[in-house]
Parts: C-alpha cells; structure tokens; sequence
C-alpha cells in the first residue's frame, strides 16, 4: 500500500517541490528544499519536546497555529539552532524571502532546518537558493527536495499511497530525513506530508499526533533527542472528496494510511541509523501498560551493549534480559520469555536450550526480531532500532579524523 | 587522604586476603577472591537495582540482613545471573565452601559474582580455587584479590585511608572493578570496603547507603546497569575506637571518609570505562533540585553524541546543550551556561565568543571538566563519566573478531 516512490511531496494533486544547491552543506550537495502548493492547504504538525528548540520550530509552530500554509521551506547543513534573536530573525525572514517569491504571507510558510547546531544561517546563500528553487518548483521535484533536507542519512526516504474515500481518489506522500539523534519525542528528523485530502485541520492534527507517537516515536538510534524535529502534514483538499468534518469511516481509513505511511518512514529512518548495519525491529507483548511496553523496547533500543552485540552478530540474551530488567517496567524474570528471529533464547528466568546453528543465522541477517513477552498483562508495543557500529564513532567522532 | 595503595581490603587490622587462579576467566588470569576477617564484623551493603538481579545478589542480601560476617569470596569470568534455581544453589553452594575451609558459618560469607550472564558456575573449578585462595590468605593478598574480581577493567583499583577517631587510629581500604555497564543504581561493579572501626551495624548501613548515592550512583559509562552490582563493607571493630552507636562527630568523620573513599573509587572507575580516553566530570550547578542536577549530568553522561565528539576532542557544546534541553529537568536556555575546562562556550542562548587555541587545549587532554550553570536554585550534582570510543564498540562487539 505504502510504495517507495521517488515522487514523495508532488504526488497528491497541486503540490510541486524542488531541491537546489546553495552552498551551505559543506559538501556542495542539494541544501535548500521549496514544496508549494497553490491551494491554501490545512497544516498540522509535531514538534521537539527538546527545551532547547531550534529557532526554526518557534517559527513553524507559529504557522501551524494559524491552521493553513501554502508551503514549506527547508534546509540541511546549518540547524539554526541556539543561535538567539539573530536565530530568530534569520528563521522569519528565510519564511519572509519563500513568501515573496511565492506571492504568499510569511506566515503560511513552514520553515525547517537540520545540521550543525550554533552557527548562524548564511543568509545571503540561502535567499539564493531559496529564490533559485521557487523559480525551478515542478510536479518532478520531490526527488530533489528529499535529498536537499538530508544530512548523514545515506539516501533520503521517500514514499506515497493512493486510496479511495467514497468514490474519490485521494494521495499522500512525504520526504523525511533522520539519521543520528533520532529517539521518541522525535530527533533530528524532518518529515514532510503532503495529501490532496480534503479535511477539517483539528482533525488532521489529531490524526498526526496520533500516528507520530506510535511511529516516529518509537525508533530510537542512540538516543539522543534534537533541537529541530517536525512533522508536518499539508492538505490541500484537491481530491474533492466530502470533507472530514468528524471521526466518520472516511476519517478512519485515512489514519490508518498515515499511520501506515508513518510507520514505514520510521523504519526506513532506524534503518539508515548513522553507522546501521542491523535494523532490529523488538515486539514486546504482554505489558501492564503501553507505557511499560514502550519503556521496555526503547531500554533495549538505546543500551549500548545490547546494540554493539547485535553489530558484533553475537546472541547475547544476557544484555537484552538485563537491559529489560532495568527498564524500569514491571517486569518479573522468570514469566519473561525472550526470542532472536522467533528462537526462544531465554524463559523461565535462564537460558533455554536452542539450535546454534539456526540462531548463528538469525544474527547474520540485516533485519532481526526480537521478541520480548512479559507476560504481565495485555499491551503491546513495537519499537525499531538499529545496532552500534565502528562507523558510528567514526561518523559522530570525526572532528579531527 | 585517600590513597592508591595495593593493600586495599588487608590495610585494616585483622583482615587478610588471596586472589588465586581457579580456571573460570577465559584468559587464565586471577579469577577467584577471599577476604576473612578472624574477628566478625558487622556488614553492610547496597545491590543493584535490576530487577534481573543475579544469583550472588540474592544470597549476599540474606548476609547483610544477618548483620555480621566473616569474609566476602568472589569470581570473575562468570556472572551466574539468569541461572534459575540452579544459580542460587550454586551460589550457596560457593557460600558454603568458603565457609566450610574458614571454619565460620555459611550465612557469614558474602558471595560476589562477575562475567558472562546466562552461564552456570564451573563448580568443579570454583571449590578448588576458593580452597587454594583460603589456604593463600595472607595480608599481602589485596592485589591479588583485587585482580582477581576485574574483568575488562584495564587495572584493579585498591585504594587505603588512615584516621583518628578521639585517639585511635582508624584504616579503611578498598578493592573495586567496574568498567562497561556502569551507571547509576550501580552496574557491573563490586566494591569491597574494610575497616576495622568500631560502629553499630544501622549506623554503617546508613552511611554507606549515603555514600553509594553521590559517589557510585553519580558514574556513568554507558548508561546499562548489571545484574550483579555490590558495594560491601565489612567493619570489624578492631581498631578498639569507641564504638560508634549515634550520629556524633566520630560518625560524621567516619562518614566523611567513607565519601572520599567511594568517590575516589567511583571516579577511577568511570576514567577506566571500557574504551575510555577521556575522563569527564560534570558539574551542574544551580539547579531547582537535586534530581533535576543529577539528571541533567546524567543526560550528558550517557548521550552518545556528546561521548562520540569527546572522543573526537570535539569542542561540541551543541550536543551538550541538546542534551540538557531533553534531560526533563527544568532549565531554560537563555539562563544556561556551558563551560569546558573553566572556558564559557554557550551563554543566553547562544554560542560564546572564547579563544579557540585555549579551548582546544581543554579537549586534547585526558581529563576535561564540564561546568553546566542552570541558574534555576540552589542545588549542584557532580557526575563523571568517559567518551565512546571505536575500543567501545570492539570489546562489547568482538565476538566475531
């Protein structure tokens, strides 16, 4: 249903996009991204639970308020982050300098940024850029967009769905970048939303609340948590369907696509952890409480030990069961019962006695399954992760190397 | 005051120690320990707060719920944690040998247990070594016991003090091991402490519960926490002080020393991190509360960004900032003061203006002091900490290489 698909943002009707070089990625790569859609959409949005948020969240969350854009502006290299009142500034007027070019109010542009935190945009590249990718928005640009608003991410994630609602065809489609400081509560995550649904904005801001928590925020790389984390969803209403005006069947069927939608950013975004070479997807079953649940998966997502043994395709049941024990979650050891790949490893509060040869297989693969039953209760969680690598410390250490 | 001695757990009268080799390390090294004390001496102690707890854990509380004992014995290369009814009996079973070879009862033996999680102890192995160790007790033996409990650990860590007491000379020495899967609530670490002072059994339990909250507590390496953590003390009362049964003076001295000697053990602990290159201590200063200072350097300590830029001798106050900003304590940017090696990088919300050869100076060195000024209250907590390293990832992710 969810296909991975190049056209990402302009796939629903009246959006187009563009990616462009300004110069402010040290690499010379696609830095500034534009989408743009002519009919005023409805906007939604999630935003860094971080104290320290980046100058270009205060600004967008702003828009957001208002309810309507008509389009985002992005860019990678530079996070505006901690950077005060001149952060500030430089955030409303790169909202300023799209609103001109697009003959729109500063205050229907989302304005996003992902990089290094503490230093200043370079404005004069950006108002470049910004002025060159409205001048070359097009139906073709998602591709482009994608790849301006990612950082270490080894390529950019990009997906779209189709669906029906009462006879009406409707799409939705999104450009997301993660990589490093990606954990609950979102990190340096960008995601952009686009669908030509037409719906009330209460309720399109429900429906990303409700599928962001259980996607975006159960992947956990490290766990670090980012300054200038946002979802954000624009709908333009140009699939004419009957618009959503309450939590109808119509209103049902296009969460679940979001969720959907979301819940596979999320993966590609674990997956693409810097340095991944394992993506880990942990079940837990049978919690007290959805809080344990998640409690339980993010303890194993984020323990280091847990994540270099994966790397290093040892099973090591001990760090998972330990990792599990310090949770915090109710938990006792000996209902738990813990499995690699649908291998029992641990129950009974010990070892369990498996085929060697069948878990050695299991731990070479690049997606693995942990399942985690606590045997507590009836709540389930899901949370994706990835293993600790070498090129992690390289990628995260590299100042003088 | 306190000192690196190697005569660690016999510095004080009447204790006397051995470190032998039963054959349970893979690598062949000193692997099982005995300390005796003739005279029995009141026991205290603190446990990890898994609730995977190990084996030894279960059986050692019992001790200390006793009051009194006569020796600890403990072994590396095997955790027996996550052993099931199995465990316990062996545990036991390593009470009673010792027991049985020192002519005291089992339920004076504190037993300790460090290594592999998931496997039974080699008890064969075990009784040979624990009676070889008995028949090797000697005041001399404190570095072999204390090389024989330390796993990855690149150094045992023994450390002695000496003070008067209304008159009387009072000795206080130690043996630790730490290394990976350290953090607060105490992790793969054993700490035996013995004195011969003379105090009431509440009175040691109270200070030394005290003392494990800012000293033990207040480390981290990777932000796990083991299944078979122990800090216990033995005090014998041969030093003939007047035995401490309130809170006077003599206690607070007392307790002042017991503080300096966990401290200076927990700080050498966290500098010999698995991997470790750097050593960091966190200051936070200012905040509303205690918790709030703690979780704050905790939040520092355990995020793998800032452990990867320390590593990187990256002067990377972004990370640092990200990191108080999602610690959850109460902190407000604009008011927020980083500083590195005493030079100011982040002030009112934004980077500060510093002389980059003297900051790069502070990041080239082996020990580097992080200030965070909350400006919040009254309230100041030190943690300490290492970076992450590429070493790290190869000892926890070896097991292929």
């Amino acid at each position: 249903m969810i296909k991975k698909d190049t056209q990402g943002v302009t796939f629903a009707k009246g959006f187009t996009a563009a990616g462009v070089k300004a110069g402010i990625k040290k690499s010379g790569n696609l830095d500034v991204a534009v989408i743009y859609t002519k009919t005023k959409a409805v906007v939604a949005g999630t935003f860094t639970q971080n104290k320290v948020a980046a100058a270009p969240v205060y600004v967008s969350k702003e828009v957001v308020a208002t309810g309507t854009a008509h389009a985002i502006v992005a860019n990678a290299g530079c996070a505006n982050a901690c950077t005060g009142q001149q952060g500030l500034d430089d955030a409303h007027k790169m909202a300023q300098i799209a609103a001109d070019e697009l003959g729109v109010n500063a205050d229907d542009v989302i304005v996003g940024s992902t990089g290094v935190i503490g230093v200043n945009l370079p404005m004069d590249k950006l108002e470049a850029g910004i002025k060159d990718a409205v001048a070359n928005l097009s139906a073709d640009g998602s591709d482009n967009a994608g790849r301006a608003i990612i950082t270490t991410d080894t390529h950019s994630k990009s997906v779209t769905c189709e669906f029906e609602l009462s006879g009406k065809t409707v799409r939705m489609g999104a450009i997301a970048k993660g990589s490093g400081m990606i954990r609950p509560n979102m990190a340096t995550m960008l995601c952009y939303i686009t669908t030509d649904i037409a719906i009330d904005q209460a309720l399109l801001q429900k429906a990303v609340s409700g599928c962001v928590e259980k996607s975006f925020n159960m992947i956990s790389v490290d766990g670090d948590m980012s300054t200038n984390d946002m979802v954000i969803v624009l709908a333009n209403g140009e699939a004419n369907n009957a618009k959503i005006t309450e939590e109808n069947a119509d209103y049902q069927i296009f969460f679940d696509k979001l969720m959907m939608l979301c819940t596979e950013l999320a993966k590609q975004i674990a997956a693409d952890g810097e340095g991944a070479s394992k993506f880990l997807t942990i079940n837990v079953k049978g919690a007290k409480s959805f809080a344990d649940a998640k409690t339980v998966g993010m303890a194993i997502a984020n323990s280091p030990l847990v994540k270099t043994a994966f790397f290093g395709e040892d099973p090591n049941w001990g760090r998972v069961i330990c990792a599990v024990g310090y949770s915090g979650a109710d938990m006792v050891p000996e209902k738990t019962v813990v499995k690699f790949g649908g291998i029992t490893i641990f129950a009974n509060g010990t070892g369990a006695t498996y085929d060697e040869k069948a878990l050695a297989h299991v731990m070479k693969q690049k997606d693995i399954v942990i399942d985690i039953e606590l045997n507590m209760g009836q709540e389930d969680a899901t949370v994706w992760s990835c293993d600790l690598s070498y090129e992690y410390v390289k990628i995260n250490g590299e100042y003088h190397t």
